[in-house]
């Protein structure tokens, strides 16, 4: 299977996998450190998405580094990142964990809908947030912000390693966004991450039909050998 | 009358005093320190809830102490309060104030639900959020997170005095919960906060229809003597 | 002109343009710091307000200036300004940054809004918001919240220089709040604020547009020398 | 007695009186909002200094605010105050919190030296510590900070009720601070915790010698009844 | 060797390894979560104290929980602990990460240093400082602080997995304080851990010397392999 | 004159200008945001450093990419600026502002020291504080702490654009240090920051020797026009 094939196959795969299921798969891989802090949709209901990530990190601004002439200069790495993050990518940008300062707004977020960017996470804020919810490209962040990003923020390089509400992302790894927030699965554990997950949420369907029948979660939930037993009989 | 009686008419009776009346009669009697910090409704216009707290309290992680076993065994206190926390009473959760950790998901509200538990109250975070609520049990806490518990916490003892949202809880206190977020009420004096709390309730529909009449609040509300002698002569 | 009607003009415009076209234009005169941080609309999609800013400011509360009895007394500032604070103008309190305490609540909302007050800003809480929501005054805040200012804050000086949400508000600035948050324009700048803005606002409807028609933002959003010669000759 | 008699006489005794015992002596009259959060001496081993305070407060800086020009203003209130504040007289600056910014340096420091100023407390920074500590004028504050108040400040009024380190200071109330930090007593009850809390010194180096020379604090410290009932007898 | 002698050899083994070996030796079995965030010596050149823990939780006040009588009461758990915590512990608070209050004072440090008690650590503040410093217990907290623990806690269970500096404690766990901070060590593990930490305490004065001597750390500091290697050669 | 000589003669003016001297030099030049916030000497009395900056960014941790085994691999970014830092530099390392993880400790120090790098400057922690003391490496940090810097970061860029204590810091930009904590000087502002600079130390030796003889602050300092005239003259 070709590298494209595959990627595609684990975003179709992750998209049906909840970010708490991703979390207790890179758990028990070791992984506590993989959740972004204070990154959420900018609207609750717009759904998963998943893909690899194209980042940007930002640094403090100062103030002849971050003007309006900055902002329109077309080699200014924020501006390039809108027409270079691939389709079916999502758009990561570290904002320093700011929320106060926007990051995108509805015109930005138009160029990338058009452009199929699959979502844009960031762990600082949106601004035009009516716009960039009409617009309709599902967003997560650090809340809505009106100031633009050179108000607090002086764009740096495209593509590298960055921290994004408190968690390393690196340029490839996947990202799977959904109501609890966003989430990063290293590169090379997204394609058991995604198999394992999917079979956690069928498992945990059965247990919540169970629950929901009336049985009691002593014994049964959370999973231990005895519940994991009967699914993987019920799954023959 | 029994105590059993006792409670359910002072639960009844609170269920139509806002957490807003609540913190103004604790405040009357001294109490400045009744509301949680940081907790709110999961999704407003959820409705009010009230009865009598079920404790749990949470210590920080310890690599050997939060593992994917641990929250499997039937004997981790997490497990044991799903079961043994009361019907008509509030399950509350010391989460030490940490958001980004979910403290339960839409199975574990799936149980509590069925067993009658009145409403979930924690300074933590709540994961499987869109489950969550779909499942309709009403829930207060720092926003979605997607981590499980084991991630941040230690789940440790059941009913003693906990912290919740920089407030202490005493089990069998009374938590009333609404859009304004979750209070907390002495055992001893819920029975006269109901009491005095659905007067001024009463009290306040009055000064609010006449101020949406076009009354002045000058020398009207908030309410001196003059006001509560006008409200007085009304009542009789 | 008069000034009422210069005023009524300006307020007029500066309710078609956006928080975050605020910004960027105070940007480009040299302001950065005007947008109030952590100050969000109660509810969104409450729509833009704007008017001049009628302000209060709290202190901490201290056990014997914080009472229900001082709540009562007429000579309260913070009754006095339910009372005096213009029509049209937007009442804006200092509530020193703490989100765990209600400022106002839905008697307080309904006497504003029958008394023509545009909206109610404020770096600190909202109580009763189930009812202010329902009496429909525009509010921006830092979130719902149940105890009573007098719980946290002590009254102090009406229509002097504040900080809410960390920037400096003067009475008689302009206060523009949207979906985006709050922000302040200095008196003396508005009407040209207020004009620029309205140009930048068609300007970037024409942007969004071309952009929705496939345009890539390459050389030109956001907007530099070639865009606005663009637009300048559409103009015409 | 006069007045400014009265006043040395409650001065002289709270110098002896540590800031700890205050803080109780407004504990048992009901005040539990005295200290200072976060002000503490710019250098250890300061000792103690007791006064009427006189209060300055800062609201936000602006750009068009907050200049050099400005701060060389004779009309500037933060230079009047250095010229204005009394001897003996503790002067406290409302800095709003932050500790970033610097809101004295030596040469302000050396001239409330010179003119007999008792100390100086603000939530803010220290600018010049070296300086300040070699001119020797007592300082609390939330440490060094190179940048001048205008980085981050607008002087506002004098003499106004304000919020230091997130309690109330009115002006005349009594300040008290040495290596706990800093303390408000209200003026009203100063006389009286000054008499008792300089009792309260004295029953507490008795306890201390008795549990220096080997006495359990079990049914001892802290003081309950029988405690008092032993020290009452010696005292006689 | 009886367990009282193996925890004694342990404890002096202790005495010798740094804080920031400890917490090496941890994350090479594991563990990155031990070191207390926020909790310092109360005077840096305390020098190195190491104990098993002797744990008090505190819970939020509130004001019928929270008097001088309650702190004048024997039951009080904080009392008991003063009397109870054992010659050679450390006596560890759990004060909710608040550093505004005062956890002890002069009196209770004179007690405890008169019964042997090896240190005090608590992620809350510590009043009447110069007192406690003259009296020389060893102390690790979050700062100086004048009110006393009932302004802001209520004493809890002694002797309960705690959480302090936002990390677990168990009941015997060994704590290991220096200039660096306070770290914890999991029963389990502590003869490993001060065995291996005493030997990385060697190797790295061994590399210490050799970078004195000029030699470059490329190649060999942070030890590798060859670097490993050489030492145990030496060794030898 | 070269570069070279340049250099070394703006970082020995800057060495005998404070860094209050400095922010207000640039905020003449408009520029607000240069101190770092927490950042400050590991030990007042240390005295002032200047040099240009080489800069170290760190992401977030993660479990795999954050291991001693990592450490210890010369290509690390960590190992090789120890060893790359110019003499007469100043080590520059974004740690994202964490305080609780060391980022250097002794033997770095000793290592940096034997170079000729002139200071380490952190937003994080230094480890091993008693030991870097004694090596006598100037350093500002937000405090000591014990762990090392892989639990908490990943070691990323060298000589990139970073944050340090929220201010942009590019290689190359000018660094001065003293007690009040650490600025940045943008490069091409250095040369006339330190001649201006200079000049205003010694205008205000000279003030604060008029304000010790007695001289009031009154129409004199802050500096406007008249005492600028007045030093002026004398400067003839």
């Amino acid at each position: 299977m070709t590298n494209e094939k595959l990627d595609a196959e684990i975003v179709a795969t992750l998209r049906g996998v909840s970010t708490a299921t991703v979390t207790m798969q890179l758990l028990k891989r070791g992984y506590r450190h993989v959740a972004m802090r204070g990154v959420l949709p900018l609207k609750p209901g717009q759904g998963r998405v998943a893909g690899r990530a194209y980042t940007l990190r930002y640094v403090p601004f100062r103030e002849d580094l971050s003007t309006p002439a900055v902002l329109a200069d077309p080699r200014n790495s924020a501006r390039i990142a809108i027409e270079e993050c691939p389709a079916g990518a999502i758009y990561v940008v570290d904002a320093r964990g700011k929320p106060d300062t926007g990051i995108i707004g509805d015109i930005l977020a138009e160029r990338m809908k058009h452009r199929g960017v699959a979502g844009f996470v960031t762990d600082g804020g949106i601004r035009d947030v009516a716009g960039v919810l009409a617009v309709g490209l599902p967003c997560w962040c650090a809340g809505p912000a009106s100031p633009a990003s050179i108000t607090e923020h002086t764009s740096s390089d495209l593509q590298v390693a960055i921290g994004c509400g408190d968690v390393a992302v690196i340029p490839g790894d996947f990202i799977v966004a959904d109501d609890d927030g966003a989430v990063v699965i290293p590169a090379a554990l997204a394609a058991e991450v995604a198999r394992d997950g999917a079979e956690q949420e069928r498992m945990e369907q059965w247990i919540l039909d169970q629950v929901k029948a009336g049985r009691s979660t002593q014994d049964f939930y959370p999973p231990g050998d005895a519940t994991r037993a009967e699914w993987a009989k019920l799954r023959k």
